[in-house]
């Protein structure tokens, strides 16, 4: 995977994880599934750390199109709808809330026939100071 | 890493996890962290998909030492406490419930400091028999 | 809050919770604030408990309506997107997945002017009949 | 409950909420069921949203024991490991980390046998501005 400067991002490269867009708080990335992603020596069955891992690149990618500064991730929930056993996996992030110091991000990973593979929901700490939002507003 | 049965298994491998130790609803494992692991082309941070790999592998051998058949992650909530930026990580599983048909596991990785990376709670479905489970069979 | 068969369920009653639609995996239900829900003694804010109260029931809802028995809840992840002041607050619930033994439900939360007040996901346990589940036994 | 200043909080009155204790990161509180807590018309099991709001105050008291400001819930996931079916549940909770934008905390519920009735974890907004710490020197 290339950064914006072209450089390379070793584990992203590892698992194959591929971003090919991301702007106004949606990206898009995917993965091609072969022998080195499974968790079972038999069959190809996706490790839940790649679906993880794809989500989590992309949903970062999604928070930092739209807030300033490296936006590290705070924390992740991920559902695991059905197995991903072959083809490429596809993931689809959206930022659901940004405020001055956190981001939700919503992911949604699919295979190649457009099932539901996982869906995540990940909270990214942000750099951007927003004043007048809803949240910063005041909410206990 | 090996299986009980002396197979390996391909991520787990990819990511170099190994698995000291599984029994009692307990279990133990690390991956000694080098560059490929990186997030990041100019310094070692540890991606946050290489905790979270660790994190859902131990915990699926402690779920798997008290729970008949396969346990395939059902959800696992992440949250990173500090960066991992070089060394080994190490990850310890505990199941905290264990259901007919789910266990929820907690998992700690901390560094070669002692330091806390991140906390994780999974839920894994248990229960089944060996053959036929829904995962084997497509997870429903 | 009435139950199919016309009783009362005293914490729904309590917070003021109606399910006004279930079925088919879809369960749609609302509050209206009052000064009882709130977490601040000066200003109206509802208490985080209140749209998570409101969520988990809705989502059982949702849950109820496609699996067989009761739905006791597993887990529950929400996210918190902007407070809640006054006015109607309306969960609309989703089942994401229905498996044998869990269903995924995803559950959204407004306010009166559309605003997405919460977003929350939570794991049902599924699946068994009606008498004798462990929840009524005495969960396992 | 009261709060430093003496004021009443409105919804924490309304479920019964006591917080004993909440200083250096820890507080602890617990709640008296009744059958108001109530989620079932015919028997004593408290509703998911009793243990969650107890959770979830208790946590915020932790928070703010430590961190400046008001530190409002930006997410929560919680897990049920037993039905609270009558007496007193305690909630128990510590900070696991303070950032300078948000904290993490860890609570325990536990019923008056000291069984576990649920864990949950929260992140929660934090005010200070702590420079340094190895959150906020750079993770990605």
């Amino acid at each position: 995977m290339d950064t914006p400067t072209g450089r390379r991002l070793p584990f992203a490269d590892l698992l194959g994880i591929e971003i090919t867009n991301a702007e106004d708080g949606h990206a898009r990335g995917h993965i091609d599934l072969s022998e080195k992603h499974s968790s079972n020596p038999n069959a190809m069955i996706a490790h839940g750390g790649v679906a993880y891992s794809l989500a989590d690149t992309v949903g970062g990618a999604a928070a930092i199109s739209v807030a300033e500064g490296v936006t590290p991730t705070v924390d992740m929930r991920i559902d695991y709808l059905a197995p991903a056993t072959d083809g490429r996996i596809e993931a689809v992030a959206e930022v659901r809330r940004l405020g001055g110091s956190v981001a939700v991000v919503d992911i949604e990973v699919t295979d190649g026939d457009g099932e539901h593979v996982a869906t995540a929901r990940g909270t990214y700490k942000t750099g951007g100071n927003r004043s007048g939002t809803p949240w910063t507003e005041g909410r206990n």
